[in-house]
């Protein structure tokens, strides 16, 4: 139960600073600072969660992450499915305080669509914006699995390491998808989006949940690979 | 008597150098590099600050932390009265600072408000002003609590991950209220504006008062029970 | 072959996300933010890759750190022919990925030549162009041979550490050479951009492999006679 | 001799890139990103050099911090004059890189000084540029001496705690005076600039010499007070 409270308060958290800040300073204008705030909201979201749940449950926040870890063998199903479950509970949250906060404070969300992902910025091409979205995930979860590897020992670094890869796989994506890695990041603020009346991001949604979970997938069979064996 | 003059140091330096950041390159201009600095600058003081009087006395540099660790009970009543009234002679001082470099280097304080916190940025609405707050704060002390966790054994990044940290809830409430999560740094810059002719600062300074002691307190009681007890 | 596959990944992730961000948001104009964007995106490509693939190669994901370790004698003869291959693999198929993500995305690349290096932010003047990279390479070898010093014990920090140096040095290069510092990186985008159509950068990119591998040089040497004998 | 050649070395790639940076790219521009790149550029040449000849020298690269060391009774006078040497021969050589490479490359120097110190952007008012600089040499001291502190035991972030602490006071003192905070920097870039015809950056050099042995003496004398007694 802890661990699910840690888990829907970190994906909470994620959403509402980082979907906050593309609306918020917008993300498509390379010309502004918006970019990188949005880029760095994200990363550090992941840097202040690490260290404040990480010990309680390993600070997933992302379903895609908590499938990765089920393959590599160190999370149940039964885990992965109230992971996945508090994951986009959180993130329902996160767009919720959102919506709160914009509506009632009279603001202009710059995304039009709570801070969703999308597939315009490649050209509606569905299969580029699967492939930037696995390629990404992978990156982002090779990291992860990488930092996190009780071999390693990188030990307190892990959370910092993690939150600047996320910040690495934005910097590349807003351009292009939005950036999700995260089916649980997207899911939200689409949901709340097409309650308000934009059901754009709704439409691509599964994109941004199939194309992380391959990525994911992908990176914990690599990393098995690479290491020889399941630590 | 030494954590005394620590915490005044410390909250003199985020005050000066944070502050001091808003007022020279202005902080609501998401076209220019203001924003990025402010945010940087905030977070890169507890980070020096934090690495020079961190041993002496802890480096809260803010009654909001300050009120956390006493509902924690890992400071006395009377330790954190002390530590409030350093905390906010600090502030004063740091804003002093800035009335005499801006005032003799003839510099134009670009906030108008010796960068001190308003309700502007979300429609004048102080309900929303307060969620904002409430939010921030409970993000930024969930991190400072479960960094600082001795059962944690974070060690020598704890100063790193809460220093980022404030840079994170920046990136966020900078366009919103400005970003207080610190009755000190809201307080001490709102008495020299008012001192200076501007009382605006002053008439809603009380919301950067009451709602990072709520946020504070709603991060000590969720971090006990998810940690199960008092560590 | 873990290790040559660990370095084609790393040199693959390198370029990817190196080289794309800078054809995605441009990193000539200095009023934007593709600059710091560009160099983050290098700087944090080594930061991802140092804690997933250290481990396993040591993570050089260049040519030119490789030189460094066979001249230091932490490297053979035969492992460093095969981590060259392995890097140019890595660099071709990243910007192999480059090509895929923008031709179908429909995307225009801002830098006109995957990201390639050059010489015209010199005045077209190839010594200056060679003492720029020689420079850079030197700054960012003798980081790296410090920081994973075992003497140092700076354990793991030393990806963090390699990754802004990385970052720092694009942030006086990318504006003269566009910052190479790594051969492969130059040779991968400039063969893509050749079967592209655009042959200036295959032209020069001689520059961006010798340079790089005297500054690595110079840097070993440099190394070895400070610390007084090889560790 | 090792000392003298690190901290040569150091101090050059500190000026070359630091001073570099600012003459690429501007630094006075709030608008533009030379501002924040100047700041990072400065800050991650600390901690390039911090990994690489901290182990030798300890990578003072300014004579304020090896003045503060030689009040704490840490480095004696000999030594000392050695480092100070060393150090303003190493800001030479690199301002003559940077002679070299804009010259040759036909480059603009967006600061018309090599990078120099200014007392303009305070309207003139040394005692403000004053004021200024031992504020900010003062912070950057006492987080050089809390993070090194034997006894702190912060052991492997000192280097990366350092840079971004000269990233933080150059983010609010790019706009005042430039940020020196380092006799060395400001002497350096100043000769050069003489010698290149504009003589305005040396007839106030004694400011950036002056008051960073000032602010530097004062952190020593703090830490001393706070720490109790020499370590």
């Amino acid at each position: 139960m802890k661990k699910f409270i840690a888990e829907l308060i970190g994906t909470c958290v994620l959403v509402t600073l980082g979907c906050g800040t593309a609306m918020l300073v917008g993300c498509n204008a390379v010309m502004g600072g918006g970019y990188i705030l949005t880029a760095l909201a994200f990363g550090l979201s992941i840097v202040a969660m690490a260290y404040s749940i990480g010990n309680i449950s390993g600070c997933h926040v992302n379903p895609a992450v908590s499938f990765a870890f089920l393959i590599k063998g160190d999370l149940s199903i039964k885990d992965f499915c109230s992971y996945v479950c508090a994951q986009i509970l959180g993130a329902l949250a996160g767009a919720g305080i959102l919506a709160f906060i914009f509506n009632t404070g009279k603001l202009v969300d710059m995304t039009g669509g709570y801070g969703s992902n999308g597939v315009s910025g490649v050209g509606d091409n569905y299969a580029t914006a699967m492939i930037v979205e696995i390629v990404l995930t992978y990156i982002f979860v090779m990291a992860i699995l990488g930092v996190t590897s009780k071999k390693a020992k990188h030990g307190n670094v892990a959370g910092l390491v993690i939150g600047l890869t996320l910040t690495l796989v934005h910097i590349l994506g807003i351009g292009l998808t939005g950036t999700s890695v995260n089916p649980a990041r997207s899911l939200g603020p689409a949901i709340v989006a097409a309650i308000d009346g934009n059901s754009d991001p709704i439409k691509c949604v599964w994109v941004f949940i199939v194309a992380p979970l391959i990525g994911a997938a992908l990176a914990a069979l690599c990393t098995k690979l690479l290491e020889g064996k399941n630590e």
